[in-house]
């Protein structure tokens, strides 16, 4: 019992400040200093070839630690929203699962992505807030931050002269009720890199955890500079 | 004289990272950084089974060490505001008592809190502002944060179909005068998981501080987007 | 020559953190990430029974060390702005004493300050704008910020019902020139605890290094709410 | 080989924080923070008296390690935008010349720059927005800002009285095609100390990294408060 407690403590016991466990941490604290996940929402989990990383529900992002840390088996077969996945390790701590794994795990399944990045940042929610209407918040002609960002998430990256869309689902009562719509949401716009959802904040995925953050970033700047035009009378998409 | 000296030393004296000295510290020069402390006011106070630890009054927060923290035994009789109150360890240096003690009691003995904050922060003031008229600040269907929110601030989280709704009280001349209008506006909305007060800031308080501190973010950043829409000209509160 | 030269070094090289080559460096970072002090502008200087520090004129304020510290004698008869000081030390490496002098002397001679501290703050220059004509940045009934203020920047603090009133006086081409014209403001307005200049920054001092920052800061936040406030419509001054 | 290839690991190679491929990670990570290299996009270069070090295209520019650096002879013939540059080091990462390499190069031949520096900084991007029919942004009456940049990027410092003019050029699909109309442009306004990018960003540089940073910190604090002043209804020039 106590060699099995080992073996699954060796899961995220590492000097390799790129393993998964640690990266989660050192990310999560950079992504609290940017807002994008104050008051334990938010967070980043990171997919190796058969197995997944991922932080706790309900803790402060900024102190997450290596053992802290959920690992979970993958593939595993798909299972409802609200049952209980596979894991091969779980925190000694009294942790919760992390309520967004499900929507994790729509970007594995449906993109294929090594990791993927969910945000509350203000940029998103205020760009969901005035693009509700459309359900699409669209901007163009904003050049290297467009062509940071890969089509589909996970395809080439856009070029200069293409919209950026990320489309916008409603919100639900649970966060775990997101993954249906969020996955019929990749499938209908497979050019989307993200999924806004409203009033709520931003799902985004990548190859691996570089991908995923840089296009993170690419897609927040872009949010914001939608927002500040929109706020200033500024059109986002340009007719050529 | 000197051992008991020592024996007060020792109540602020820790090398555990998360002893109520050592966090007092660390929390309110993070709080500086989030521009909820500056100029010396607002901070933090951790209440144990027996003790309160709490940060001296006039001085720069993000700059406290362990030995400025005072020590208060608890319970104890309820003193009229501008009462000394009983303590176990006063700093050497020459500190003053923060004038928050009152205040952060009243998280104390209303909600039986383990740790209150008390900030600053803009996002609260010009809230306080803009919701002059209503006496309340209130928002609603923004996931995740207003999830992030327990009843009373030691209830159950709200759910997501909840209005987060935080009273705003009147300033007043000196802070300890605020004790009874807070507790009153307490008493008045045991939902209330914080209460603002006008041109000046929040209080907020949890069952500890990790509570404590994940519910001021949330607050702060639904008043912070509050604001925004607010400006913006939407509606915070939707009709269902 | 050499014993000399290292009796200049001496008067800037300890280890002790408080010391003021060593406080002006670090002071300085941290203004810098405040945004004060960007593009060499802007800094603090500290001023002992008999001495004065300074850091020099023209360099990255977030790369300042000890041994860039210029020390002054002090008092020393009033030059005329454009006439060199006496100086204790200069820097070896090539640097310039601060253009800020002649105004960081204002506050020594003018309020007996025992420190000064000049920001390029964009709260302060957006005050000097939306409150040009009145020549004169006003709020009042900000609890704990304007209580966090002294009176002349060396009294006691201001009270809660009086209303904050900081002078703004022209630019001039060249910062020494702003001498004589603070001088009189500061003499005029002997209840200021800061001088803003018009489409430039602000003056804050205090009677030590400590007094002189939580001022700036209370002082800042003001300006910051005030802009926001006067941008939103809301008057930053309440009749009674 | 292995000798060849470590004497190419000793030109980025040293203990010296100014070396500049120490100062080019150290500053990449420090413009990270201000927002002004997000996604991986924009940067600094620094030249010497015969070599040129240049990070690399698509990293994650706060994470760069001096291994990272290109090394370039220069001078070296003028190569048209598409072809390869010739190199003293590639890293042995698989990685990407840079995208500004030919922009960069425009400052070291047009302006014998010793350090040129990209952003995407919000401010610069909103700048060319508000104003983009003028083509040409313009400030005046910001002491010590415009004091702070030098005419043309290397001559003497702006005078309080000048009007800072920052021409603003058309984007490009491609990075590489901004060459010519940067260099362009910088012929045409011999006192411009940088160039402003459509929807993208600016181009700024000086005879070292030192004055190459500090006015890009100036441009970028005038692009800030040149924006919220036309946004609040302010004019940022005045007639005398």
């Amino acid at each position: 019992m106590s060699a099995s407690i080992d073996q699954e403590d060796a899961l995220v016991t590492s000097t390799d400040p790129l393993h998964p466990a640690n990266l989660i941490s050192e990310l999560c604290a950079s992504f609290y200093r940017l807002g994008w996940v104050t008051g334990t929402g938010g967070g980043i989990c990171i997919r190796t070839d058969d197995k997944v990383y991922i932080a706790p529900s309900g803790v402060q992002k900024e102190r997450i630690e290596p053992s802290h840390i959920f690992v979970l088996p993958y593939p595993q077969a798909e299972p409802s929203p609200h049952t209980d996945r596979i894991f091969l390790r779980r925190p000694k701590l009294n942790l919760k699962e992390s309520a967004c794994t499900p929507l994790f795990w729509n970007a594995f399944t449906v993109r294929n992505a090594g990791s993927c990045i969910h945000t509350h940042s203000q940029n998103a929610v205020m760009a969901t807030l005035l693009w509700e209407k459309e359900k699409m918040f669209k901007i163009s002609h904003q050049v290297k931050m467009i062509k940071g960002v890969r089509i589909g998430g996970n395809g080439p990256t856009l070029s200069y002269l293409d919209t950026l869309e990320v489309p916008i689902i409603n919100n639900t009562p649970n966060e775990e009720d997101l993954k249906d719509s969020m996955k019929e949401a990749m499938e209908q716009y497979p050019r989307a890199a993200g999924i806004l959802v409203l009033r709520h904040g931003i799902y985004v995925w990548g190859d691996d955890w570089q991908k995923a953050k840089t296009q993170t970033e690419c897609l927040d700047y872009l949010l914001e500079i939608g927002v500040k035009m929109k706020l200033a009378g500024l059109p986002t998409v340009l007719n050529e």
